[in-house]
């Protein structure tokens, strides 16, 4: 059965991503050190990176990221993770990802700009455009997904957007032990989220600690 | 040698108390979430409500509970956490923890308002009255503390003003794994402060997670 998934790195302080992306730098200064315990893993250096000669840690972190790439069937994600926001104009942007993104699946990115086209990718990714209720989309991919997970992938606020209206099945945040003080809070309006769902928390050799809200 | 030591309860979501306090519900209602699992330790039920019939937790939680009341020597507490905010116009008002306090040492509640005389109370608390800079109440209680450590017991202002400043050599932060949405944020403007100390990470059977940053 389908789940509503959303898997994002945030620090102690809430942190999910930093104010200070641009097109040079789509992350943020401080996206590498968010990032730094899952980009070490064996799993992101040979899924992500093509380094299949075994190297990177085996741990924890590892072990949440082979989940993380486990039987997803379609993303969605906000405009601005996709970087409509900072080409609003280039019909031809495809992205920060390359010819071939590492979704390898349909890619629902929400916009309340005219409609593009759709743009299909190499390994299966194909990027679609939607400016309809989160609801709908959500149906549309979940459609598409065939029985496999659903994940929203980004940013912040897409994210706290259907964890607000309910519809989210699982949410693992993987929190660096680091305090950032600035950036987009993943939190803000989430009260009570655990009377909904199930906690539970572990903690890294990383010093990463995953926690996972899952209905 | 005296370290300076902040222990507090916060939220998921970093908050370390809400906005709800009343003289009625001095702690306000969320309290109780915050602190349930450090209540449940056999050390809170003996040392504070003195069940001395083995009552209580003894895993993690008691462990850092244990670690909580060790080597005190004084304390530095908000004019808030006092409750002179409360009861600005009472010069007899004496906290809000009965005649015989839990601290058992020097306390210095820092405060803008007229000074008020000491107040001695029964099991060794003296509450001191202080305006000065928190630099030279620090000194003050360190001097009183005779070797042993100085606490910052709160409020969450309180204890940020002095981590900003950079005069707390150990953070312990017990998080517990519920989101708030509302009170008073610890983290705000503590970017980096794994930079300088080195940060620890627990998770207690409760679900409770216990970070401890330490010079």
């Amino acid at each position: 059965m389908t789940r509503v998934r959303i898997d994002l790195n945030i620090s102690l302080d809430g942190f999910a991503s930093t104010a200070d992306q641009s097109p040079e730098n789509p992350m943020g200064e401080d996206w590498g050190r968010l990032t730094e315990a899952y980009v070490a893993t064996r799993t992101f250096q040979s899924r992500v990176l093509g380094n299949t000669n075994g190297a990177g840690t085996t741990g924890v972190d590892d072990a949440y990221a082979v989940a993380y790439f486990e039987v997803v069937g379609a993303e969605i994600m906000g405009a601005g993770m996709y970087g409509l926001h900072a080409f609003p104009d280039d019909p031809e942007w495809k992205g920060w990802w390359g010819d071939e993104p590492p979704f390898g699946c349909p890619v629902y990115v929400l916009t309340s700009t005219a409609p593009r086209p759709s743009i299909p990718m190499q390994g299966g990714t194909t990027f679609h455009f939607r400016a309809a209720a989160i609801e709908d989309v959500l149906a549309e991919a979940t459609d598409a997904a065939g029985g496999q997970d659903v994940r929203v992938g980004g940013g912040v606020s897409t994210a706290r957007e259907f964890l607000r209206a309910g519809l989210v099945d699982q949410l693992h945040v993987a929190i660096a032990p680091i305090l950032l003080g600035r950036g987009d809070r993943l939190w803000d309006d989430l009260r009570g989220l655990e009377l909904t769902h199930k906690v539970t928390t572990e903690v890294a050799e990383s010093g990463t600690t995953h926690v996972t809200f899952a209905r």
